[in-house]
Formats: structure tokens, C-alpha cells, sequence
């Protein structure tokens, strides 16, 4: 199936957001097998609308909108969409009880220009938004299918995986069956090297690697007559792909790798808590972005100044003195410290210099060193991030910090 | 004057790359006043790109294209805008030394596929690229403009600051300048509604309103012979907008609200510490994604368990049990016992439900109480989230902790 995409909204042309949307359907579509011909972005005008999607369709079986589903006077997607399929819009049982339930859970009374997301073309396949007012829809006619979708990227992803992604597994045609392998602790190019043997010639399945920030993912797809031919084919390659860059995959299935460690931790029941530094707290909200963490986690102590070190977590002003806060020393008294203050199975403690200031010949930006206490003994890791920037750094710690969990848990 | 952009690679359509390059262009090309149409993209295929080129000209007097200008086969952006221009390529001296340039100053030997980007439209004006091999160019005909520039984002915005922005100077009419304003606690169509007066009938200034999470933001744009009258026009407007949701804005500038509160921490030199359960270290983790946020941080104490809210901050063991841990009480006995640690000029506390498990009727999921001490007085503040889901439940909170900062040291 030929799809095209159609984003719809003036910031997008005027360059306030870059279009996340059209990137995160396109991996989707084609996942499923589907062939994205064309991105189209358009301001919210109909004649231009219209005549985007007339083009798009004049290629395409298929156009997925995103964006022009609110409330206001320029929202006007469904009544083009309506328009091109023969339809019309009415009342829907299902999106005016979603907006109602909506603003009732709320606590609010329903702006009146609400009352005009409550309308969908009479053919339509409703989608319920789970994240705001907008509803979605599938329309279809004479074999020519659209969905529309919103336009906030929470909305829309999580539309899309509940509602758009069954609707279109209709249209499939063989099967498409993949798997990501995700590591950490090898580059894109080392792991291309190693793989070289699979990727010379590969016709199916195909492998590709994708380095993301700090850590390098590969996709094994292929796309067979039926689905437990694809399954098996992944398969067999992922055995091969094991035994050439075992040592480096956290993940099988495309999990991140702040979930493997949840999950380990979860499932052994191993406490932890946490000492950061130059991380800021960000281990520790990493940890407790999973529900269920409480079972865990028991704390995490930001000791950002000199003074929070010593007071939280009994650093010893000499060490400070002769070391400095950034010193193989400081982590490993912050983790014990951590222990005896917790009592947690594993206490993990960072410092480090997240920059862009405060490096020097001697300590650079980007060095940091990672403590931790588990099993009555503490040790540390020094590392060095290649210092792209704060936030980069600031993240490879946190990858290592995971490492050295999931590495102890193991 | 009417732009359209034309991205053309396949790996945006594959979903592999956001389209970072049309956002970037977007954003120049409205700040110089021109009216960018449509973004269109294609992959490396001759009668789709030629087809996308005959569209956006229907309705545009000029494009902008990225991409397909490498050495390879699949590269034919070049051959397809010349046959549109009516023009044939030659060997470009320019293109040429660039090349060779290039390749000494690598000291590499030029592979043979690279010498067709020595070629150029016999009437193109080059744009010599100093970031990689690919020239680009521009190129007209009857009133009609093409620009190609490479697509590789590095290449391509050096090119276009360099080459084309000053090429484009030339067609400059009128001048657009707008202003990006931030709000919080506000929904979308709330805001609308009070903005009525100014929405209806505009236009110059036009007002649009845009709903992030949790917040909402509201571009006023105005398109003048002046720059001097366009930001006139802008800013007349902004009074008039001030004086109907003045109270809500925390930004007339696009910032970020945790950037607008670091800012004014770091200006009026208050020290703050945190105290976090529900939210597991997310405002620690923000504060000091600041660079310099060391001058301010002192301490974050992400106290979970109810052990670690007893041994940190010193709440105590019968407010646990008699309240609970998300409570009033806690939360002030939490900003207190944080003021007593860390002496901060401001100690924020914060106890919740993030969900999606441990909710009660009595209590349900995205109850939150922050607490703060400030000036020798501790204050609490209760708020309900809309339970979206455990993220969006803790970035909400986090939104709040920001707004009473804000509103303490403002």
C-alpha cells in the first residue's frame, strides 16, 4: 500500500517545531510493510489542504493527516476530509461521551467550542484521544482510505498505536516481522565491522544499525508469505547476530535500557538508592519514571555543593580538600556514605564535570566517576564522555550508571 | 514572496531522520519575510521529484530543495531542476576548484563519481560548499527561482547562511517580525475564548494559539513594509493581550518556564534546594540541566520510602501515620526539614500520586501537594492533575513547583 503523509499546521511552516510526527509514522508505516511516498506540509488553509491531498491521492491509496482536529475557527481537517470522501458530519455517540467523560475527570465545564470535536463524518471509524479533546478518525471510499490524526505528538503516538496501527493491519500484504537488539558500549561503525559477515549480501532478512545517543541499536526484518516465516527468519539471524556482538546487547526486544534495569531490580528485589553529583537528580528520576519503583527505590540525595556532601552523605571535608568533588575518593565515600544512611542492596553514587564550565587540564569536561557499595564492598568507574555537550554528558553518565547496575545485578 | 521547500531523500521517508532541515530553513526564511508555502518531500525518484516540482511552482515563486546533490547515481536533484529551467549542465570552474580543494586540503585523491559534482547549470550561480563536496546553486527562469542545496543539516545551513540568504535578499518585500508569548495555567480554548476580542476579524497583527503540555502558547505575527512597523504592530498588540491574560504569561521571549525561573534565581541570587517523593528527582534533574546551576543548587532530597522522609527531612513518624505521606502535613514538614538541612533561601517540597497504581477515592492519582518555605514561612499547595499518566502526571507537578518559584521570587 502507497501511503502519504500529510502534516497540517502553520508552526510547522513557520519552523517553530520540527515535524516529529512525519518521522515517527514513517518508521511505523514502514514496519508494517507500507510504503511512504510523500510527506506533505500545509498551512491550516482549505484551498491548499484540498489540493494537497488531491495530489496525494492521485499517487497514493492512503493519507494519513495529522493536526487540524481542535476546537478553534482554522481547524478545519475533518470538514476537507468529509468533503473529499462524500460524507458528512454529525453528532457521534462515542466522541461527544469521550469529551464529556473528559472534562468531567477534569473538574472542568466544557468550553462551548468544544462542542464542535464532538462532530465526526457519519462514516467515520471514531478514534478516542486518550490524551486530549481531539478525536480521530478513519474515513473511507472507493478504495481511497484516510485517517486523520492530531497534531500534538503525544496525542497522535498514542492514537496511532491504539486505534490507527489495528485499523491498518488490514492492508497489510505479507508479513513484515522485526526485531531491535539494542547495546551499549560499542560504536556504529565497530558494530558494522563486526556484523560484516551478515550485512555483505544480506537480501532477507536485512540488517541495519542505528547509533542513537551513547549507544548503537540494530534492526533485523524480513518480510515473508506468512508471519512464522518472517518470526523464524529473525530469528536464526538474531542467533548469528549473538554470536558476534553478544557481550553488547542489553535488549532482545527493544527495550530501553533504564527498563532492563528496572525490570532486573523488580524482579530480583534489589533496593538501590542514589548519590549524584553532576547528574542532578536525573538517575534518580530515570528510576522513578517507572511505576512501581516504591518497591525499590528507597532515596536519592542530590548533593549538588561541598556542603550537601558532607552533611548527607559524611564525605569527609579532607577528601574534598586534598581530591576535590570530582575524585575516584569523593564517589566511593558518597556511596558509602549512601549505605550507611539507606541500608539499600546497591547504592550507586556519581561525580563528575557535566560542563560546559568548570574543566581543567587536569579534569577535564565530560570526566566523571561513578561509585558503588553492593555486597559489603564499594568500588568506582571512571569515565570520560566525549563531551558533546551538558545534556549529552549529563546522559552517557546516566548509560553507565545503568551499566554498572545491570552489570552487578546480573 | 511564496516559498516552497523541496526535501528530497529517501531516508526521511523511511522515518530514519526527523526533517530538521525544513524547521531550519522555515524559520529563516519567515524571519526575512517570506511566505513559506508548503514543505514537500520526496524520495531520489525523477518523476516524483519532478512532479512535486511542477506542484510547488503552481502556487510558489520559489523553491528551496535539499538533497539528492551527491556523487551518486540516485543524486539527479541537479539534471531534474535544470530540464525544468530549460538549461544544460557544464563543467563549473568553480564547482571544480572547490573540489579539488577540498580533496587536497584532505589529502585524499578525488574518486572518480565525485567529478559530476564538478558540474553545474550553464546559468546557476554557485554556492560553494565548505562543510562537504556537494555545490549547490541557484537558478532562474521566467520569474520563476530554484535554489538546491545539499541535505546533509551541516552542510546545508552553512550553505544557506553563507550562499543563499544573501542571494534571497534580493527578493525581500515587506518584513514579517512576531513574538512567541508562554502561558501557564490556561487551557487552549479558554485562552481563546478571552482573546475573542483581539481574534476576531484580525488581520495584522494575527494571533494564533498553540496548546503544549500543560501550558499554552500564543505567536502574535504582523507583516509590515518596516521592520520597525511590523515589531510595532507586534507589540501594540502584545499590551492589548497582556491586559486580557496578563496573569498567566511567564514569557513574552519563547523561553522555556524552567529557564525563565533558573534565570531569575541566577539574577536575584536566591539559593533553592529540593525534596521530592512523587516526583522521584524530576525538578533537581531540570534545575541543574542549567549550566551554572551550581551557583544556586544546593541540595535535592528525593526521599521515597517513608524511612528516607523521617531520616532526611526529619518528618515525623506520626504525621506519616496519621496523614499519610501525601498530605498536607508531610509536605510542609518535608520544605521545613529541608530548610533546616540546607539552609536554602528557598526550600520546595513535593508529595504525590503519579500513578497510575496507588491511587484511593479519598486520594486519588495526580493528588499533589507542594510545599515551600520561604521568607521564614512555610506555605502548601494542592493540586489535582488531569491523570493523563504517571509522565505527564509528573510533568504537570513539575510545572506547578516551577510556577511557585516564580511566583515567590518574582
Amino acid at each position: 500500500m502507497r501511503v502519504g503523509i500529510l502534516n497540517i499546521g502553520t508552526e510547522l511552516l513557520f519552523g517553530q517545531v520540527v515535524n516529529s510526527d512525519a518521522a515517527f509514522l514513517s518508521k511505523e508505516l514502514n514496519h508494517m510493510g507500507f510504503d511512504v511516498m510523500y510527506h506533505y506540509i500545509v498551512g491550516d488553509n482549505p484551498n491548499r489542504i484540498r489540493a494537497a491531498i488531491n495530489m496525494l491521492f492521485s499517487d497514493c491509496d492512503t493519507l494519513i493527516t495529522t493536526g487540524g482536529l481542535g476546537p478553534t475557527q482554522d481547524d478545519i481537517t475533518k470538514e476537507i476530509a468529509c468533503e473529499y470522501m462524500k460524507d458528512e458530519l454529525i453528532l457521534s455517540d462515542d466522541a461527544m461521551n469521550a469529551l464529556v467523560s473528559r472534562y468531567q475527570s477534569m473538574n472542568h465545564s466544557m468550553p462551548d467550542n468544544n462542542l464542535k470535536q464532538g462532530y465526526l463524518p457519519s462514516r467515520a471509524v471514531p478514534f478516542i484521544n486518550d490524551a486530549g479533546t481531539a478525536p480521530g478518525f478513519a474515513l473511507s471510499n472507493d478504495d481511497k482510505n484516510i485517517i486523520c490524526l492530531p497534531g500534538p505528538p503525544r496525542e497522535m503516538t498514542r492514537m496511532f498505536e491504539k486505534s490507527a496501527k489495528p485499523y491498518l493491519k488490514q492492508f497489510i500484504d505479507g508479513c513484515i516481522y522485526y526485531k531491535i537488539i539494542r547495546t551499549f558500549g560499542l560504536g556504529e561503525s565497530s558494530m558494522e565491522m563486526k556484523l560484516m559477515p551478515l550485512i555483505d549480501n544480506q537480501k532477507d532478512p536485512t540488517i541495519a544499525t542505528y547509533a542513537k545517543e551513547g549507544e548503537c541499536s540494530l534492526r533485523v526484518t524480513s518480510k515473508r508469505k506468512s508471519l512464522g516465516e518472517a518470526k523464524d527468519a529473525v530469528d536464526n539471524m538474531i542467533v548469528e547476530v549473538d554470536k558476534l556482538i553478544g557481550e553488547y546487547i542489553y535488549s532482545f526486544d527493544n527495550e530501553d535500557f533504564e527498563k532492563v534495569v528496572f525490570d532486573k531490580l523488580i524482579e530480583k528485589n534489589i533496593t538501590i538508592s542514589s548519590a549524584e553529583s553532576c547528574t542532578g537528580g536525573l538517575f534518580a528520576k530515570t528510576i522513578t519514571d517507572f511505576s512501581g519503583s516504591s518497591k525499590i527505590f528507597d532515596r536519592g540525595l542530590v548533593t549538588y555543593s561541598d556542603s550537601a556532601k558532607m552533611d548527607e552523605l559524611k564525605v569527609k571535608k579532607e577528601t574534598l580538600e586534598k581530591y576535590g568533588a570530582v575524585s575516584e575518593e569523593t564517589a566511593l565515600e558518597m556511596a558509602e556514605g549512601l549505605f550507611k544512611a539507606s541500608g539499600s542492596d546497591l547504592c550507586i553514587s556519581v561525580t563528575g564535570i557535566a560542563g560546559p564550565g568548570g574543566g581543567t587540564d587536569e579534569k577535564p569536561v565530560g570526566l566523571v566517576y561513578i561509585g558503588y557499595f553492593y555486597k559489603g564492598e564499594a568500588k568506582v568507574k571512571k569515565i570520560q564522555a566525549r563531551n558533546i555537550n551538558r545534556i549529552w554528558n549529563r546522559n552517557y553518565t546516566l548509560l553507565n550508571m545503568m551499566k554498572i547496575v545491570y552489570d552487578c545485578i546480573n
